[in-house]
């Protein structure tokens, strides 16, 4: 028998623990029973927070698309050469990941069976497209190297960047902002020194 | 009910059919019965072959896991200066997970619940490891940035590489050596033409 607890979650602290079962056992995976297990109050104490499952996962996705896209509209995303915005964006989108982890991890995860997965997945694809715009405007800049692919280029940048979901853990030996530095400096200076 | 076809399977192809099945339902979710649907064989036809689905795993990832392995032992990856042999290494990896596209895909979702899956970790972390050690030598030798720490380097290099299993599919376009090149010359120069 689960001993129902006193019904103190705020919307806000719901989702939080929904988040970590979804990502726990995929978002397929959970019924309304392993989320009223997990928060330890009864499906109908849930469903005085939101409509089912779906509600939860829209608004979890919603808050890591709204952080991506806020990034965008940002005076570092929208002022200078085109090279130094996606730049910018770079170093943002790794912070925003690290900030907001179970919530992107997740995002990143989503497989597009229900409605709300195909318009998360319709949204990342939307961010992908805008950060692609700004690496053909630095290629059209002569910032990006000749040879540069930028279809290629933005799928293997999100590669690198959203790795860190897998294994990315706080510690204190490295800030958000030193990772996010570490992603830029690779992604568009590489790590060697000159070649000979 | 199913109609059952005469077993003129070999090791290799009932192999080919189970990663497929386990790559598309997760090693977990996928049941005897399910191989057998797929294979269009009986189950007894299928132990005929093989102990059971562990031992398809376990053939399915050590193929992903030699064909990593032997680019440690090619000329291109014990010669010459680290950097190079690093670059080499990359670039040969990209090769071989775009060859066995299917057995490194289930290789890299592996999560560890049998003694297979440990298995098949501790021979990845024995992988990324070996390149790390390359990376080490590389920096010892001046050819990569300073401020390159090796540990998170080798991390993102294996996110983007390994992000490939996600996204690439084989097209007209471009080739497995372009691919390659594109994310050796990305990982080592950067994207950037030099900096102001």
């Amino acid at each position: 028998m689960t001993t129902a607890r006193r019904d103190t979650y705020t919307p806000e602290s719901l989702l939080s623990v929904a988040v970590q079962v979804f990502n726990e056992r995929g978002y397929d995976g959970t019924s309304m029973e392993h989320l009223s297990k997990a928060a330890g109050i009864s499906k109908s104490s849930i469903y005085h927070h939101v409509a089912g499952k779906e509600e939860l996962l829209q608004r979890a996705v919603s808050r890591a698309l709204d952080g991506l896209f806020s990034v965008l509209d940002e005076p570092g995303a929208v002022r200078g050469r085109a090279v130094e915005r996606v730049e910018y964006v770079t170093r943002r989108t790794v912070e925003v990941l690290v900030d907001e982890l179970p919530y992107v991890t997740l995002l990143l995860r989503v497989r597009g069976n229900t409605r709300t997965e195909r318009w998360a997945l319709e949204r990342r694809r939307e961010f992908d497209h805008q950060v692609a715009e700004l690496l053909k405007a630095a290629a059209a800049d002569g910032d990006l190297r000749a040879d540069v692919d930028i279809r290629l280029a933005t799928r293997l940048l999100f590669g690198m960047v959203n790795s860190l979901v897998e294994w990315y853990r706080p510690h204190p030996g490295t800030t958000p902002g030193q990772l996010a530095d570490a992603v830029v400096h690779m992604a568009f200076d590489g790590l060697r020194t000159a070649r000979p």
